[in-house]
């Protein structure tokens, strides 16, 4: 036979953006992996510029980035840094984004609307990536956006474990905060096996403007009310929803989400609402300027890391569910 | 200047698949427009074959497809007509699936599964659809599966029409037979001026082998309770409700919903439930043998029409509305 | 340098569809692999679902399936399990389609008719399979639909051998049934070393309304006539092929295929002709309710696990044509 | 409404390229349109140049090109054209390509060959085609290798109508000059009610090393031949079977074929072979050097020309067929 | 003939990006043509959201958007702008960028980099643009990264003329202020009959250290010494060139750009050095606090509003270049 | 688990074209690597055919092919040639074109052209090529026209080498042959730490007819002069650029130039014009016919070697640039 034969080794290769490069390193600390050095710069003009300081060539690439504001920098900084691992002959790109941007529009609510989330999975694609890795997405749905393999995660039992460490789970009512996150508050009652409430809001038919009224639906008084989210944006919703729960006669309330988005006034809001504890993973790098002293983060690395461990080993990222899929 | 120029037409061309061609023909009696003939053949080993009588050339096609079972073989025939418009030099390929098959299958619920729903999208698109019309999906992030445009049409102002004129609507309680189509349910509430209710399947915690409990969230004693949703399968789910409802003091129960799949037991379970009428439009036909007398059945073809001539003259699906875009 | 290094392995997995899990199975005997455990199920409403029950991140996977009837059905198994293939990152999916469906809808025959074998390629394609592997294409150009490798097998030793050991040769005639299948026939010839005679149905110019006159041509008299075709459906023209001969003096009439699609009313037919034996492989099941006493099925699954072997092991499937190759 | 309208036209031009200008100027006379003026040149280096002289924005460019020896060159020029006219904004693009390339090539006939007719196909849609025009493909599966409409039109009533107005049909007899040709020989019979022949090439099984032997299937005493065949290349088969004809006591023979490639040494053994007339069209142009006096060629030009015009106002391409679709 | 026929009308709607509206309703004025209202908000997490208030199905879109800093918020603004106008069933969307974003990272200066230009190319065709206009590129071989018409149109003449009318040009000197501007000075030689001459970094190979030196090539001393470029970003390059100019001579100098890049410390550089004028376009709006009393701004919207109306009315837009193609 | 696992070898294998034969089989030579035994013949009619000897399942191909006049033959023979591997599962397929055909119609220099430098890279695509390795693109934004990895290598290390040491550096001056070439120079400079001097082409604006003239720029008196091109074709410019040196008093003229393309008349002028010496690289045969006494033909193959070397063994080309980087 003609040719020359080698055995073939794979060889992974871990990339972080400048979103929050303390994530990717914890992530490669893990790992025992080092973050293969890049060199990422904005020019004057706003331009993006990546150069990576090793060959990439045949590697499975990593791109670690999260997606705080600006999210359009953080967006197309990783692209193009895909589209240089492209060129530059990497085998397999994943693109590793916590938080997947965009996720809210998801659909077109009116006509004549983008459909965002869809439009990211399609430059992910044209950029040059193979696969997507992401944490609790904003809608299962946004899986099949993607025409590839999307490893969905979940921070579930994260937050479950460190809240079912902390507090007394028997006096403990899982809240979902409005009727569109019922099901994720289901996946938390089956996993802490506590009892559901709802807050809901309800337009009053009999009034003409439209008042919304927030209903405590499911019994609450004297209960420890955890609500739970996918994120915490402006925490509005969150912090009306915690204020009925106490005026329906809660004892505490506590609050768990996954991503800690915090645009303005989150930070006033959360300040200025009696939570007892809000905990959120670091999917998201906290803002400068947020100081919430009741806050907790919790290191969503360790997640990452084993996701990525089980992609690259070809094992099995459901296992890492530990019992319960993404919502 | 060369060449030789002539005024440009554009010709609207009607087909229907053979899943429920009195639909397509409704459709084209409303606009005044035959259906296009064509041979549509079953072969002996199961084959569908499919010839258009007349020049398709240039046309803006429009491929009407009812999606009952079997479901497969009404896809496979209607991307089969698809893929010989498309060869036929057709200008334009628009699919009507007014229920869109695999719906459902919209995400992984678990690892290793397919995302159903995306692949139909690619099939169609892979076949040579243009757009894609569609009545009330399962989800409305479905529509981010398709590269192209989709036009989401809702029956909802169909089935709420009906409704009003037949009933009290000051004694009217809408109902979600369960957390997931909470946000249909609201949309009803906005457009009836009614209150909400909820039945919530939980799970009782305290209960080792994890019972459901079918609670009633919301006031319905003495109440006309109108459980709505976007299909009806098997019924189990609409039928439990209801005799929920029934027990709880409901005055009497009424279903309300777009997608009429009633596969089996479907027929025998809505006739042992005392509904005092349910109520689907047309986007499936009523299989031979399902014999429901308090059934009624609305049609869709109307809507259907007047999206089709929208879409034709370059108007606006979006006021076809009616105030209610798809939930 | 950074990143971690590990050598790789190859991993080689099979899946079956529901279509004639038998066949499967004797590959993976054959191959000492055992199919990888699936869940497939339709669902009341005639959907189908898939999901497999190990991780098949990384893999090799073939996908076997058989296209009898109801064929659309088995298509959108093996659709639906590719796809999920490709969402839980297998790295190569191959196709087996040992009967590829549609393939006599391979042209337009007239205007606007589909190519519906060129559609089947692009929806294979498009589900994310990277390769397919045939048996005796309805005609080799079909290989050209296909955007990417597809590996074409032929049965022809398989059958010719069993002929060959059972028959005397010498006395024997290959015959084709009409004048599209004579490429076939010459290769039966080339490789038993036997004479060559044609059926041919000619319109009779002198008379009006075109009678079709079978004519035999070439030397059948005292001769063991073997009638040989890529596929037998209703079996009409095979048995008017036989009759045709035996009107013509031959002593006796064997008929040799490769896809036994034996649509209604196949085995009467074949019954009540006066057929030494019908050999046919097992590419296809042979339907519930057909009882042929004269018929031999050859199992083609040594053929389909050593051209898998070939594969898996990057050597030649051209190898295994013995001489050989597709008509 | 906001923006602009204006009603539309739409604007045929007609493009050239240089293997064979006179056909398309022919055509050109024919519909009444000017051929755009272009600029085509091959530099020094052998690289080929293209600009059009005029605006095509918006037009329906159709690119006429014969695809004579060297076709590399004609094909290469015929894609460049196609690239500047997508880039110019051309709103539709027509391949003229009366002769496909490379339409021999159209399966693996052994392991590791390309399949050039699909390479072609792909190709032309790459530069920017949307559409293909060709006469009597080799194998009308060649429809299937382009993803998109592909115009299959046939120069058999041209070559029948000549050949019925000049000789008295009564006495011919249509020859296939081997089995693969069958399929077309039979659309001659029933165009004009001649009966049927084939030459038969087997290989003698008695014989140990493989002779050929030429066998004339069908009654030829007598008779006046029409040997018919897509293409005339060598000449080698067609004039063993006009010799075999006559060995067999047939009176006379004519050829009509639609291609004449008339590569070397086609027009030595056509000279030296007694046919009473060979029959083809100008799809490709007759090489210089070629003389053959008793060669008859007629012109496709208004073939093309009405496709073309049935295209651009949207009428059927099959009506041209005058009962005799594509082999 | 089955159907219905509608004369057709094509429908020009302009849009407007939120980086520079004031280009947008200049284009829209001077043609006679209202902006189509939409609804552009960035969100508190810095998410860009869109919706168009017209139906805007079946239109010919233009979007117009400049790329200043920050131009990753622009981009992402027009990618999501065309995803809206795709999935709102538009005919036909240009992008209008005049200044085409990224386009100096056109290459692979050093391995393992991206070539951000084709990125932006194909991020434009995956939100679903047909044709993109663009101002003087910065290499013209940009026009090849996307795969379809690129209108690239030139404002020499713009700037020409201006220049022409208000200086006396037989006593002016063109200068390339680097070896790779050239050919665009050349451009201008040929325009305004003026001589050329060359600034020219070169390293001093005597030195060890590598110090540039700015060499000016050809005869400047009393002259009026026009230096032009593409772009001027932070002016470093165009103020060394002014200042050599006059230290060899040159009794004054000016500058004239197609974008006025002007990022830090650009507008304290151009006030330093003694240039007589600077003048550019807006293709990109001058930023807040850029005071350069010499600067003038000329308007790139009558170039913009003819190309448009060209293209829209299928005319040349090479016409518009007045002998002068972009460089 | 399920299936079986092997280790995973890689496999090279080195294939060429027949333009250039001696160039690949250097390559493999110098790598200890036999070409694969294909099969490659032009039949009769011009159509090229193409089949390989041996499995590529599984390969790493490399297709190694000059493009030298005429090039439409050995474009479309490389294209069949990675259409047969891509069909036969080959893994990866690269095009190695050492000269890149069509590189200088690489923008649109007018309205209506192609750019046949991207139609190229689109066409290699097409056919599957999945990388593309070239030496000394006419312009380096080429990259971007291919969609993936494009491996741009150097010569010009090979060429200073030689002149090196050949000559007395010290003595030397480098030259662009015009202003387009500058950037090239340069680099030389950078190399051999050599002055720099230019042609110059001026139209000169008092005179009507617009005549040339070649300024020499830089001091060139008394002076080794080294011209510099990429390619040379015609040989016009770069033999008036030698006699306008001499004509400025330089001691003797040499020139170096990549590619060797020579067409008509080049040999005449190269011999009519004093040069000491010219050099280029074999990645263009030497047309039977050409013949100079004074030219030096370096091989291109130790560096195509090198370089298909690191990337089987996913190493960096980079690192072949020996400090100079593609202009």
């Amino acid at each position: 036979m003609s040719g020359v034969k080698r055995p073939t080794d794979k060889h992974l290769m871990l990339f972080t953006g400048r979103a929050n490069p303390k994530l990717g390193e914890e992530v490669g600390e893990l790992m025992g992996v080092e973050m293969t050095p890049s060199r990422l710069v904005t020019y004057a003009n706003s331009e993006i510029y990546v150069r990576f300081e090793e060959s990439v060539r045949g590697s499975d690439a990593f791109v670690i980035q999260s997606h705080p504001s600006p999210v359009n920098e953080w967006l197309m900084e990783q692209l193009i840094m895909v589209d240089a691992l492209k060129r530059a002959s990497a085998r397999h790109i994943t693109v590793v984004a916590p938080f997947y941007p965009y996720a809210r529009q998801d659909k077109k609510h009116l006509g004549r609307e983008p459909i965002s989330a869809r439009l990211i999975a399609d430059l992910y694609r044209t950029a040059g990536a193979d696969r997507i890795m992401s944490v609790d997405l904003h809608t299962a749905q946004i899986q099949g956006f993607f025409d590839g393999p999307l490893d969905h995660l979940t921070a579930l039992p994260v937050l479950a474990d460190y809240v079912a460490a902390k507090y007394d789970v028997t006096k403990m009512t899982i809240v979902s905060p409005d009727a569109g996150r019922v099901r994720l508050a289901d996946q938390w009652c089956d996993r802490l096996h506590a009892p559901l409430a709802i807050i809901h809001k309800r337009h009053d038919p009999t009034v003409a403007n439209q008042v919304a009224v927030h209903e405590v639906v499911g019994d609450v008084r004297g209960r420890t009310c955890l609500l739970v989210d996918d994120m915490v944006d402006t925490a509005g919703t969150i912090c009306q929803a915690a204020n009925a729960l106490l005026a329906h006669g809660a004892e505490k309330v506590l609050c768990a989400a996954t991503h800690a988005v915090l645009s303005d006034p989150a930070a006033e809001r959360l300040n200025e609402t009696p939570f007892e504890e809000v905990i959120f993973t670091n999917t998201l790098p906290i803002r400068e300027g947020v100081d919430v002293p009741k806050m907790t983060v919790l290191s969503i690395a360790p997640l990452l890391a084993q996701a990525i461990h089980e992609i690259f080993e070809d094992g099995s990222v459901t296992s890492l569910f530990n019992g319960t899929p993404p919502a």
